[in-house]
């Protein structure tokens, strides 16, 4: 039996873990990591650092793995997210195989919380197809919950809902039927400029929780070019962006 | 100057809170807390052995306050919400002109996150008009991220939208529109029972991160009286109940 604990780890902010986090690294017998991409080197330090910060129990192994990469460019997006994740699940399979061959407790850092736009689960869904699986989940700071500190806003209006989506349904959809909040997630393109900004309100926010935390707010026609060049400079500057937002009509789209 | 700090402290388990959550408690001149109150003992409870547990800093001062009471008979909800916001204001301005007279570092421990259907911010909005007020947030894990947890579930499918609402809303306006998957909060009145059930999954829980969490999950139509049923006991048994759930339908509504 292999007990798989995913740790939420919050975006950014080696602070922004639980004490329950803390509890369940330790508990470990293996912690499996991704190894640094190329692009991304400053998350990876990030996760082995936090490991390195948190872990004082001796007999917990941290072991480092390759990270498939996914195919951007295949013609279904659903099919190509989901044989990243075949891909994923074969080499956490391997490393189980080497390193916990009797069964026992691993745990994975998962970026943010695992509820929130994360793949952990569905991965460790396949895993379970193959050996006897327990998962339990420890819940993080999302990135949404890192931008509404940040800006020191409340995510929903009083009694009113919140439409939580990505940056490609805003591409492929627009904005949410009778949405008056829209947090986006996901979102590479800043797929915000499609929308009519005829009284959409931004805030959005980068490197949530690192030292290099960005935020800008305002009106969507005033501060929109001003998100689009900052996020361009900055994401030439680190080598990689990581972002989100969140739009707010008064009015909601009777549509 | 006063620098209020509002600290989410996760749902009940007390190892939900952050390292940061934490760091900021102990950064505090004085917190915050509000007296049990008759029905909910357990949570006022919670927030002073959290305390106890995790302030170390013999300079910070615990500082109890009686919580002004909703009128929920109140004929406008909002109007009612509103003027109860400026009596919390008013207990908080007089504490604070007591206790930290020369201003100071004040904290609050916030249940859930202070972003989502927390009124923490909008009070201390009033505070800002009365003395000079910085507000940070420490983001913290909320009911929702304890649900999907404790289920072992994401809250999103993947690629797809999520709606987080009100038992009030789900009950004067009926399924969101366009939505799959919604998520429903400050629900004292059961509103799933006013669905159609087909198609509808749910994953409910109560207690969410406490010792004597309850979770039941299943189609609507199989489980629905069940949680009814099992809410009504356990809220007797403890004199409150604090749930939380998921509705998931697989096909969304194309009104």
């Amino acid at each position: 039996m292999i007990e798989l604990s995913l740790v939420g780890m919050g975006t950014g902010n080696p602070d922004h873990i639980t004490r329950q986090g803390v509890a369940a690294l330790n508990a470990a017998d293996v912690i499996l990591l991704p190894r640094k991409g190329a692009d991304k080197a400053d998350l990876a330090d990030l996760r082995a650092d936090l490991c390195a910060q948190l872990i004082t129990n001796p007999a917990t192994r941290v072991v480092g793995f390759d990270m498939p990469v996914r195919d951007s460019a295949a013609p279904d997006y659903q099919g190509g997210v989901n044989r990243w994740h075949d891909a994923i699940a074969e080499v956490w399979l391997a490393h189980i195989q080497a390193h916990l061959p009797q069964g026992g407790r691993l745990a994975l850092l998962v970026w943010g919380d695992p509820s929130l736009y994360d793949s952990t689960l569905r991965i460790a869904q396949r895993l379970a197809l193959q050996l006897p699986l327990r998962v339990s989940v420890v819940p993080g700071i999302t990135a949404l919950q890192a931008l509404t500190a940040a800006h020191a806003i409340a995510l929903n209006e009083i009694n009113a809902p919140v439409t939580i989506t990505t940056g490609r349904r805003l591409r492929d959809h627009g904005w949410p039927a009778n949405a008056s909040t829209v947090a986006v997630m996901l979102d590479g393109q800043c797929s915000f400029q499609q929308l009519p900004t005829e009284g959409v309100y931004i805030w959005w926010g980068a490197y949530l929780g690192m030292p290099n935390q960005m935020c800008i707010s305002g009106l969507l026609v005033d501060v929109g070019q001003k998100i689009l060049e900052q996020r361009q400079t900055a994401r030439a500057a680190h080598g990689w962006i990581m972002d989100t937002y969140l739009l707010r009509k008064s009015d909601p789209d009777p549509a």
